[in-house]
């Protein structure tokens, strides 16, 4: 995926343009959307938090404000966890993978809940026979998440 | 992606057909190549081990046969993860995250090594200024993990 410079998104956006251009983003195996899937690791216990996808400016504004950013494919638009919520995603450390084709946030959850269900992780629901099962509990009313 | 019961690979695996219509399977929101991301979690230690795909048959034949079964996207088949080096992953619970489109396979990673470098998970690059270091040893010599 080729940079826009008049993409809305990246002018509302602090980065620098010239980290767009960065070695490291060229080592990732961008899919034909140019994004790549990313996971979010708890670094205080390596609990597996959430799946969303990065392209190549979500990643970059990632590195540079130091905290998880993703690519919400629904709003096509750069999603900075926790932005609505309060519970930001720190990076602590960005790993890829061994064929480069996924990226792991390994953050510090503030607030202690990645979900927007007001669980502490997206993968919530366990297959039981034939049905998903939720087996985690809501931590925090959703609703109050969204009403900062 | 629908069932095409002359599929080749389903022709060679041991799956009861009528799995694919079990539905758990309708539950997960497939891409439009009818995958969905997979992530695999050690289980003994919540660390995460890789991420790969699964398609209909490779999510039914993981629950059939109670391992980690992936749909290679390189080669175009099911791949029972370990089926050539030995290193299978058997399943000790599958979950599915909030918006349904990304699966979690909860694994008991058998002789330790999850990555075809040899290493314990496939996450083994770090990024440190505008590089990615592998920072993970090489535990198994890649080279006889596949002269079995």
């Amino acid at each position: 995926m080729s940079f826009d410079p008049n993409s809305k998104s990246l002018g509302s956006s602090s980065l620098d343009h010239a980290l767009l251009d960065s070695a490291f983003l060229e080592e990732v195996t961008w899919n034909e959307q140019g994004l790549a899937p990313a996971i979010a690791v708890d670094a205080a216990n390596e609990k597996l938090l959430m799946q969303a996808w990065v392209n190549r400016e979500a990643l970059a504004t990632a590195v540079a404000e130091q905290r998880a950013v993703y690519w919400s494919r629904s709003r096509q638009k750069i999603w900075r966890k926790g932005e609505e919520s309060g519970n930001v995603q720190k990076l602590v450390e960005v790993r890829l993978d061994c064929d480069g084709d996924a990226i792991c946030y390994r953050v510090e959850q503030v607030g202690g809940i990645a979900c927007h269900t007001g669980r502490e992780h997206c993968f919530f629901r366990r297959l039981k026979g034939d049905e998903w099962a939720a087996v985690e509990a809501v931590v925090t009313d959703p609703e109050s998440l969204y009403q900062k």
